[in-house]
Parts: C-alpha cells; sequence; structure tokens
C-alpha cells in the first residue's frame, strides 16, 4: 500500500500507459516488472490494470490480452478486430477497388494507393496477422514491391521479422545470396527470385504474404526458395485472390478481396472473400 | 448524470479506449462524437477522460494529444518518444550496426535486417515522424525497396499517404508512368526512376524517406521526379547518413545514424548524429 502511495500514477494514468505499451509490442511478452518499474507500484496492482485492459478490449472486439506464466512470463497483447468491423472493412475495400477509373489496360486494377494506404494496410495487416497467431511463425516472407507495406504490418502484428525477396540477383550490397528460377503460373515466363543467405535462419516457419494471388507461381516460387534454406512455409495470406483464373496452382490461402475480372459494362467485379462476407 | 449510469464502460474502460484509438490513429483528428457513441457516454465526460490520458502520455514522453477546435475538430495523437530513451535506442542501433559480420566486399555493411526489423523501424519512424508535423507533408516518397518500411512507419504515424517510386519503368499494372532520369552521385551513372501518373495529386508537399544517404544523387532525382508532379520536396529523412562521401549533393535532412566507413582493424565506424548525441 505504501509503494502505491508513492507513484505519481494514478489508477487512470497506470490503464492509459499499460494499454498504450501492449498496443506498441503486438505478440511480444512483456513481463509485469516493466510496469511495476515504470510506474512504481507492486505487481499486485499491475495485475488489477491489467484486468481492466484486458475487459475494455474484450468489449469493444480490439484483440486480447493473454497472460504467459513461467520464469519468462507476462502478459501479451494479441491483435484482432471484431467480425462485424471486418465485414464492413472488407465492404468498404471493395467499393473502393470496384472503381471503374482503376481499370489499366490488360485488365489490370491499379491498387497502389490502396497497397500504401496506412490506414486499409493497418486493417488487412490485423486481420491477416490474427489468422496466423497460431501457426507461430518466425518470419513473414514477401517479394517486392507491392505487398510489402502489408508484409510488414503482419510482421509487425505478429512480433516478428520481415523478409523481402528480390526479383533480381544483381544485388551487390547484401553478401551471398541464394537464386532460384520459377515460372510465372500467368504468363509461363520463366523469372528470377532471390534471397540473401543471412536474411533467414535455417529450419524457420514462414508465412508468405503478398498484394495479389493469380495463378499462385510467385507462390510455388517461394517454396522452393525457402527450401533453400530448409525452411517451411505455413501459411499464405494475400488482400486479392484473383478468382477468374482457371487454373490455381495453390490451394490453401486466405484471402480478403475476390477479384474476378471486368464485366461487358466496364465494371470491375469484386467481392468480400467468402470468410468475411456478411 | 443518467447517461452515465447507463454506460458498461467504466473510467478505466474508457480510458484504455481512448488511448487505444488514439494510438490506431497517429495525427489523424477524431471528433469526440465517436468516443460519445461508442462508449455511450457524455462529451464532458470524454473529455474529463481525455485529460487523463494526455496527462499520463505527458508523464511518460509517449507522444501528447492535442485539441483541434472548429465544426471538423477534436483530439489528435502527435507521436514522440523523451530524448532519453532516443538516444538510448540510437545507441543501441549503433551497437548493433558496428558488428564487423555485417562487412560486405565493396565496404558496405549489411543492414536489411535492422530495415525489416519492425520494432528498430517503428522506434525509427517515431523520431523522423516526430521531425515533420510541422511541416505538414501530404505524402511520404520512398525509393524502392529497403526504405519502404520505414517510409511505411512515417506515413502511418504522421497519418498520410506513402508513395513508392520505383527504379525501372517496365511497369505494366499501374498506368501511365513518369519517369526521369537521374545520377547517381556515387557511380556517376545515369539511372531511371519512375511513379505512375495518378500516385501523386498536383501542388503536394512531399517528404524523402530513405534507408541510406550517400552524395544523395537519388535524393536529386526525387526533387526532379516530384517537378514532373508540380510537387514540393519538404523535408528528408534517413536511417543512416555516410558522412564519408566527399562530396554530398544535398545540404539538409535528417539522419539518425552516421557512418564513416571502415577502419583498419576492420571496425564498422558508426556513432549516432549530432542531434542525438549524449
Amino acid at each position: 500500500m505504501c509503494g502505491d502511495n508513492v507513484s505519481k500514477f494514478s489508477r487512470n494514468n497506470r490503464i492509459s500507459a499499460i494499454t498504450k505499451i501492449l498496443m506498441d509490442n503486438p505478440n511480444k511478452v512483456i513481463n509485469l516488472n516493466t510496469f511495476t518499474e515504470m510506474l512504481k507500484v507492486a505487481k499486485s496492482t499491475i495485475s488489477e490494470d491489467v484486468v481492466m485492459v484486458r475487459q475494455t478490449l474484450a468489449l469493444l472486439e480490439m484483440g486480447r490480452v493473454e497472460t504467459v506464466s513461467g520464469a519468462s512470463g507476462g502478459i501479451k497483447y494479441i491483435v484482432n478486430i471484431g467480425q462485424e468491423e471486418t465485414e464492413r472493412f472488407i465492404e468498404e475495400l471493395c467499393a473502393a477497388m470496384s472503381d471503374s477509373s482503376r481499370i489499366i489496360p490488360g485488365n489490370y486494377i491499379y491498387m497502389s494507393d490502396i497497397m500504401y494506404n496506412p490506414e486499409i494496410i493497418n486493417k488487412a495487416g490485423i486481420i491477416l496477422a490474427s489468422r496466423f497467431i497460431d501457426a507461430n511463425p518466425d518470419y513473414v516472407v514477401t517479394v517486392e514491391t507491392k505487398g510489402i507495406p502489408l508484409a510488414y504490418e503482419v510482421a509487425k502484428k505478429l512480433g516478428i521479422q520481415l523478409v523481402i525477396v528480390r526479383r533480381h540477383n544483381n544485388n551487390f550490397t547484401e553478401g551471398p545470396i541464394v537464386t532460384i528460377n520459377y515460372v510465372s503460373g500467368t504468363s509461363g515466363r520463366i523469372q528470377n527470385m532471390s534471397l540473401p543467405k543471412r536474411a533467414l535462419k535455417k529450419a524457420s516457419r514462414c508465412i508468405f504474404i503478398d498484394d495479389f494471388m493469380k495463378a499462385g507461381g510467385t507462390t510455388l516460387g517461394i517454396i522452393d526458395l525457402l527450401k533453400e534454406f530448409e525452411s517451411e512455409l505455413v501459411g499464405i495470406g494475400v488482400l486479392v485472390d484473383n478468382v477468374d483464373t482457371p487454373k490455381k496452382l495453390v490451394s490453401k490461402y486466405i484471402s480478403l478481396v475476390e477479384f474476378s475480372g471486368i464485366d461487358d459494362g466496364n465494371q470491375v467485379k469484386v467481392s468480400p472473400a467468402k470468410l468475411y462476407k456478411r
């Protein structure tokens, strides 16, 4: 009790501080001593504060606070958003994508503004990360360029390292690199992808995150590349799945939005992926 | 009072929720009605809660909550960290960078693990973003690839859009593109950089964020490219400044770490930038 009175932090202050620190460190175990030292109160007091934070996040469906027991234990924040907010967000995303001014010759859709919009990518990152927590990955892997912000957000929310695979092998500033060839599932062309040898520890579990899934040739390339690192792909997530592709080379992946081409009236056909349909 | 009693959210709950929502939306004005609707209490109650959140963040030097008056007013969260924590972070960064196993033939330093580490990039992003708030930029611009996560974090913390300039002009999925040539300040070679016409609105104020500043040829290229969009560069920030470069083409920029080459004993010479020296 005496310690409590000395602290300049009221319960309200402590709850705000604990919330802030949990948000800053998703999926990282934070020892309660971090809070007792920072806020100058007993561990039992911090535990009571954490109960309030946990309750708030649960009430508002803003993720959850887990307790990790043991010597290196503490609490960690797992990102999430509620089903209703997820569905509303994905519907808004579909509405934004279906704008016919996005159509590029060759039936591509301009998506860079979406892929580089932090507000959108933050939410998409939460939705994807929440699906991969249980896979317990060591790395998030992406291929340059458009999927990098999304992959970064997923890595951040999983509390792990991002790895960026390059599309060429003339990179002289990263030391020895491993290059593989893969066949684009759409064009049939042979392409390169490369990764510095030191970018990935052996026997790692990896998640592949990208902006767009067409046939899945890039994903097969990633699987081959990871084999060179004796590592394993344990999950795949993309923002947009092109379901208009006749032959998919990859079957098990998560997407938020399904794109099924452009209709005769020049309308972009997009809809929420099945998981997220109202 | 009656409204207060109906709410299922206690003051502690509300303070946790307000903190969470502010952290999720840096530099964005949030109308107090957002909170009154979500938490089912009167605006005066929310105002009292906000006072507590503001006080906590000030006490712990974790940024500040500003009040924006007027019809579209509300509160916004401005990111920051204290001087002491900034200095400690940059010293740790220097220690990590000075590891001689990072040296790549040609006197390059392997930095991808740092540039793709969300924990590091988050803090570096806070430090850089806090310096550019007053410049009131519309976009954060970067050139692919290594600076993308840092540029994304700065954009997120400034509440604005990220723009990624490509190093080639064979990009067929983004519509009409503008390509310029620039001269690498180090090698003297002529190179390309390109940006889709629709990526940037005319008359915009831009910040350029990159991983590494050598002579500054890339920055001059960005200035030229922005001119094609009738837009202006209002700030430059990099993680690492190579101060061992004889002739700098750019003078006004912010860096966190100074790199001054590799000494005879195979030691990487890095130190905190002047602003952040203890």
